[in-house]
């Protein structure tokens, strides 16, 4: 028997769109700003990563709200060398510095092969995959990676030091929409952590430390001054410290252990870095990319893989443009409230 | 009770390159190819890493004589693009072609900020991070990539199609030894499993399935007709499909599961491709990298990760140094007599 599931309404993407450009906009953003955060969480709410999608919009409002993150901030993009951008996004969001650099980017990729895009002084708050897909879409190879908040504890160590940590990668397919990943180097997501302890779960083996840094599977003892392990290992582990040399050190951000947002209660942003690789595959003659990407995709079938890295948010795309974009009804309501005009809600 | 050791010879370097660069002349590789080899493989026996030093020389030596691999190949280097260099290795092996353009591709990443090199029709035999050490030794961060030859099932599949696939990685520290690991992107090594096999153990879950694609602990299923899982699930198999995408489909090498070596009976080396992606961390001004790279390492030995990925080699590399290499005396005796010129052993 199936549970009962919450009320879902299906909106129009622009419609969506309009009512969190709205949101962003009454809480203290830009209409440049505002339009690009709309168009990252309407999108990710559309390809139904939802713990990444419009259930953030309180998290952004609390943020917002503490004055931490400057959501008028203008970025700075330097170009630093024939591959390389670096951009300041002062004090503000990921997605418009990358936004203010992706033409560049671009174009010295084309240029020289490849180049490199460094942001730092930036808040990611989203799902990474969007950042790299519209590479692929290009015809380019993107790789992606961005450091967050001290909650992930070194393998062999006691204490949380690195953050969830994602890497995310697109390559572009002939004729069909691009392979796209995006995976947090941690062994879980720490929503995925709080809802086994409201549900009186165990965790699996090997996902989190209490405080004193001894292996548990009791959500609680996680949460209370505990710490993640990294997916994989020492493996995880020597990948989540590379996303923190790349998205920090090598940008000029913060380390996820870090910044101080003390003095800001309700920020929930890390006040980072993100780190972009960007590849022309066709500027090697003769390696025949696109064939050669569906040859392993062919490959990949055959052997019993049936599902593609991001084959599942293509279907809920498909589904949501042909039938409105899946929303809990209530939380459709809350969206509306926010958006409508001071006194008239 | 420790149980006894076998006997163990400590060689000066010098003196096991000589022995090891006579093997490979001997054995039909040019000099400048057998110079190469010889010092990639003293440098990994001296460093411990014992899986990928003179226990491999058999491996070598059948597949010089099996005529699989041109151990003579001049690599054609091109340069594509102002950031992109490629290597046809022509069908010899990968440490020669990225010897040819090592020089080419620094000049590029210090001029850029980035650049990358391809290689391809190549053969990879060793570990991977002797190929990254010395662009950090240079201030530069590098990233490689290499796939092998079927033996990883993508996760929730069949049968084999992914090599171990490894990612290897360093970074400059200022007046220490460069940050550098290599990780495989399998669950475990293939001679771990034999090892296994061989001593009646059974292997952790979640390393293997037997011929039927199901999860096995058993090492003889995983070794006939089985295959090894990628590290981490889902993660750690999209890591493996980037790995074939970068290191064949891009360089325009093959597949790990594309080359046919039916016609060499003995041939042990993978004819595939390797990408590496090299980045100058002083093109971005104020980023302060190298002491960057020092509070990080301080705060992971603060968390309690005692030992810093590399370090484990850096202090067999010095031990190696003050007394010699150690090696298994029978080995040495063989090396001794391989090297000899015919008649003299």
């Amino acid at each position: 028997m199936q549970t009962p599931q919450r009320e879902r309404a299906l909106v129009p993407f622009a419609e969506l769109h309009g009512l969190l450009a709205s949101i962003f906009e009454r809480h203290g953003a830009s209409p440049e700003v505002a339009a690009i955060l709309a168009d990252n969480c309407a999108s990710v709410q559309r390809d139904g990563a939802e713990s990444h999608g419009t259930f953030r919009i309180p998290g952004y409002l609390a943020t917002l709200a503490s004055g931490w993150v400057d959501a008028k901030a203008v970025p700075v993009v330097t170009d630093a060398a024939p591959g390389y951008v670096s951009v300041d996004a002062m004090n503000g969001f990921a997605q418009p510095a990358l936004a203010a650099a992706r033409a560049l980017v671009t174009a010295k990729a084309r240029a020289n092969g490849i180049a490199l895009l460094a942001i730092h002084n930036s808040h990611h708050f989203s799902a990474l995959w969007p950042d790299v897909e519209p590479f692929a879409r290009d015809g380019l190879v993107a790789l992606a990676f961005v450091n967050s908040m001290a909650c992930v504890v070194p393998h062999g160590g006691q204490h949380a030091l690195f953050g969830t940590n994602p890497i995310a990668f697109a390559a572009p397919r002939a004729g069909a929409d691009p392979l796209v990943f995006d995976l947090a180097t941690s062994a879980m997501a720490h929503g995925d952590v709080q809802i086994a302890a409201r549900e009186g779960q165990s965790l699996p083996e090997g996902v989190g430390v209490d405080r004193a840094g001894k292996p548990t599977r009791t959500p609680a003892a996680v949460l209370d001054g505990g710490a993640l392990c990294p997916f994989g290992g020492h493996k995880g582990s020597a990948l989540s410290m590379m996303v923190e040399i790349l998205a920090a050190a090598l940008t000029g951000g913060n380390f996820s252990f870090e910044f101080n947002w003390s003095g800001h209660p309700g920020a929930q942003t890390p006040r980072t870095g993100q780190l972009l690789i960007v590849i022309d595959p066709a500027r090697q003659a003769g390696n025949g990319f696109a064939a050669r990407i569906e040859t392993l995709v062919r490959e990949m079938r055959a052997a019993g893989q049936e599902r593609q890295p991001g084959e599942r948010r293509y279907l809920q795309r498909a589904a949501s443009e042909r039938d409105g974009v899946p929303i809990a009804a209530t939380e459709l309501e809350g969206l509306r409230r926010l958006a409508a005009p001071a006194g008239t809600a």
